[in-house]
């Protein structure tokens, strides 16, 4: 799974104060829907489980692209009305990973158990995802209400939400995890999946906000944002892909299992579109399946198609194409400067 | 499950007819959104299979209440656009239809398997859920992105689908399948699942979507509409209980297993609040079990309790209520005959 960037730690700090303030929103609006104290409680557990654990890099994104586009620094309203912003994605993101990790029965989730496996949870957890989802729509309706940008706000999150699911859906047929079936891979079935299920919400959504929130109204800045945040997403993830399999456990802090778990990712659908006759048998048998040995056979292959070599060749030019892109982008309408910090750090990552 | 009424056959042709025109809408979108044949194939799949088979009592509601309230017969384009509100209705219910069931651990729904149940599908039965859900906005932006009423339409939505949700939670909560705990149950705990899991989709929201396309704007006659809406749907609710138990199974066309389910139903928390030491120590033994001895003995203690006279009892007041909450709507905001009308298709059902 894909994030942008790191930040500051003082950054992190003060938007992870502002999650204590939403959560008590949400909480205390749960009181004028009169629900009663059990329930109450489960959603407090359910809401500090599920949303803030993670990297939080899309939500930060927010607060910091607004400080790119108005080229000077926030307001504390404007601070806190982006930062809201930036946990309306980690609730998405919430109610995506809640209901990934139990349809792909997943059972870790950033270094502790999936909520739907915690003891008294089970499937209550998909209930549980819609809520994170709902919560959005109360967080907007709250605090963005009386903006000129509101309707555009609600359409925005409609639009990436469905995306995001037309991609989920799109893994989920083309990589079953019971059944694998190479044909269905290829590289655009895998360019695709990259594109619907992670960066229209990890790359464009937060600048998106940040531009209505920035009164960004022209289509054609939005155009142009996206024109230069999908290849980003797909480059951020196709990074993600290799580290997978070449990066070092102790750097990435997790070991891959996209082999054994039948991913369709990069390294597997470059191997199949360059696999003689001979490898393709190998791969057919090899992935998808849980021993090591299995593993060490699409290894092999990996190793003798030269895909590490291929990655950095398309590593090079994806960062020429991209940096290409935002040298298109229009300055009168959105500053490339938000970009280019955008993608230095994300070029060459280690982890 | 509930559902208002039922209404003339020739309505229903006109609205499946409806159903056809918004699938092909929803499935040529997703071209435009690059989706893979499989893909296509897969939603159109699943939107016929989960979304017409009910008796779509809920999705009808919307045009015949436009009528009430125009007092006069709709034009096409009328009737169209409430027919898509109405499909919208059972898009939200095929949602969290699909949903209930996985949570439920459902094996049949509509006298036919479960969608998550069919053989290749499983799992992405979830997303395929919030694809239904990503559906209504993908409608309610083509064919009522113009009107003034387009923000409020997307904000009842959503507020409907968040209180259903809440609903859905307590229910969870309070009635986990596996775990019988009657001191959970309570009359006031009843009368909250009903209003939020049930009363708000299936009443309120029909009627309130005809009203903003009748251009009512008043926040009075939203409220003075929940007011009846919500208690005829806690009525209907509860005689959809009592039938659960009491009706026979060829005219209800299911056998009831509320019992057996460990419902939180409205036969129970009566019992539960009349229950002297004895008897409530064998319900707590035998409800929420699956065998016939078990189910017996909780009738017996129905049968003991005058349960069934309690219902009829409560009925002739749900009544005398309902028709007084009728007397007081102002009829220069909307017409009271609505109402009536709606009420009484629902007194004394036997289906």
């Amino acid at each position: 799974m894909v994030s942008p960037a790191t930040p500051a730690v003082n950054e992190r700090e003060s938007f992870l104060a502002v999650f204590d303030a939403i959560t008590a929103d949400v909480v205390a609006e749960l009181k004028t829907y009169n629900v009663p104290q059990d329930g109450i409680d489960h959603v407090k557990n359910m809401l500090n489980y599920t949303v803030p654990g993670g990297k939080l890099n899309r939500g930060l994104t927010v607060p910091s692209a607004l400080r790119s586009l108005l080229k000077r620094d926030l307001t504390k309203e404007e601070l806190f009305k982006s930062q809201v912003l930036g946990w309306c994605i980690e609730l998405l993101q919430a109610f995506f990973l809640i209901s990934d990790d139990i349809m792909d029965g997943s059972i870790t989730r950033r270094g502790q158990p999936c909520w739907y496996k915690q003891p008294t949870i089970g499937m209550i957890a998909i209930n549980d995802a819609f809520i994170c989802e709902g919560a959005i729509y109360r967080l907007l309706k709250k605090h963005f209400r009386s903006t000129a940008y509101y309707p555009e706000l609600l359409e925005l999150f409609h639009e990436v939400t469905y995306q995001t699911e037309l991609g989920q859906m799109m893994d989920l047929l083309t990589a079953p995890e019971d059944n694998v079936d190479l044909s269905k891979f290829s590289i655009e079935k895998h360019a695709y999946i990259v594109e619907y299920k992670t960066a229209y919400y990890s790359f464009y959504l937060p600048i998106a906000l940040a531009m209505h929130m920035a009164n960004v109204t022209s289509d054609a800045a939005f155009q142009q944002a996206k024109a230069v945040l999908l290849p980003l997403g797909e480059y951020f993830q196709v990074q993600d892909d290799y580290l997978d399999c070449y990066g070092s456990p102790e750097v990435i802090g997790k070991i891959g299992t996209d082999i054994e778990d039948n991913k369709c990712g990069w390294l597997i659908v470059q191997a199949l579109s360059r696999a003689n006759a001979e490898q393709r048998k190998l791969l057919d048998d090899n992935y998808g399946q849980k021993s090591p040995e299995n593993v060490k056979v699409v290894k092999s292959i990996y190793e003798e198609l030269q895909i590490a070599d291929i990655y950095h060749a398309y590593e090079e030019a994806s960062y020429e194409r991209i940096s290409e892109l935002i040298e298109q982008i229009d300055e009168t309408l959105i500053p490339r400067e938000m970009f280019v910090v955008f993608m230095n750090r994300i070029y060459k990552r280690k982890v």
